[in-house]
């Protein structure tokens, strides 16, 4: 839609991926529909996933006990953040929609992505106590996991070896084990995925339940 | 149990965190015991949580394409995945029993624990196609998971902002809310840890069900 804002937070080693292309497909897709779109490329930044006392760029308000939380939150109020995590809070608090985009890793999202979620939704900016993750700047933003998995939709099922998906994530948009599939295959997940964001601002947002709360 | 071999694979910046006493205690407890205990204290060893070709020493596979699952699954037939990766798959193949002790990031693990699954449980060496996850050299090893929370065991109730922690977490052993506890009440985590670590060795395995599997 025209004037908004999308972030892509995009979790892949390859360009030539199907996660490049599904990421280069929603690039032009909503660059077309007027909106201005920005990449998270975490691999390509060398993205830090681990969270430490190096996020904190101030003085610890207790150096002689590091509690990440507690000084992740008190440096987000002093602006003492280390830049790499500000830089992506400002991306992500003008952002109207978020998109993640990655290949499944044991059931859930690459390391490097859970670093960024880790390290970027800190307390005081993505939600706060006391209150819900309801009420952070979060609030009314859109967000879709857009990810592949190694495996096809059917060792994803109930019965198949993995199970079924739903258990370990509220999936929005999967393209089931591009590796195995046809060439013609892959044109389809990814021609799937650019319809889809072609209405995607009509879809009604899904209740929030667990395993995911994202602000909505 | 005299005679059997433990690694404790923990994920805290802090060693006088509520973390490092249980880790503390399972060291000592387990050594006690007669068991030999080894310890992976990631952030100490700044472990590597990125999933990135650095983790191939040899000559890949497909340079023009890279595909970390197929490139690291070649490597460790070959036994050219990087040095890090391969002292922690050596200590996980001699163990009987692995303990995961960390803090809960974001209903899952911290960034640097996903990189350390990501990275060691790759293909060949954790599990192998055709096959399921029971088949690898996992298979027989006890695991628990020892978690602490940042919200007490009430907001992962049912009806709590968190939602039920059954959800994401097929949970072992959570220590909920150490923060909010008095120092009494930590003690107690530590006890009540300490005192199930004893008859561990009588512990029926769980049925692995989704959203864990894990080699038994």
């Amino acid at each position: 839609m025209a004037g908004k804002k999308v972030l892509i937070v995009y979790a892949h080693q390859e360009p030539r991926s199907l996660n490049g292309s599904l990421k280069d497909v929603a690039v032009a897709e909503l660059s077309q529909q007027g909106c201005s779109v920005i990449v998270s490329d975490l691999y390509a930044m060398n993205f830090e996933p681990r969270a430490t006392g190096k996020d904190i760029t101030g003085t610890l308000s207790n150096p002689g006990f590091f509690n990440y939380g507690v000084e992740a939150h008190k440096a987000y109020k002093k602006q003492s953040l280390s830049s790499d995590i500000i830089e992506e809070q400002k991306k992500l608090q003008e952002a109207n929609l978020v998109i993640f985009q990655f290949p499944l890793y044991w059931f859930s999202v690459p390391a490097v992505l859970k670093g960024w979620m880790d390290r970027v939704l800190c307390q005081g900016f993505a939600f706060d106590f006391p209150g819900s993750y309801d009420d952070g700047f979060l609030k009314g933003k859109l967000a879709i996991l857009s990810l592949t998995t190694g495996g096809t939709a059917s060792m994803f099922s109930k019965t198949g070896v993995n199970g079924d998906f739903r258990y370990f994530l509220w999936p929005l948009q999967i393209s089931f084990g591009p590796e195995m599939a046809s060439e013609e295959e892959r044109k389809r997940m990814v021609a799937s995925w650019a319809q889809r964001l072609k209405t995607l601002w009509e879809e009604e947002p899904i209740q929030c339940s667990p395993p995911w709360y994202f602000g909505q």
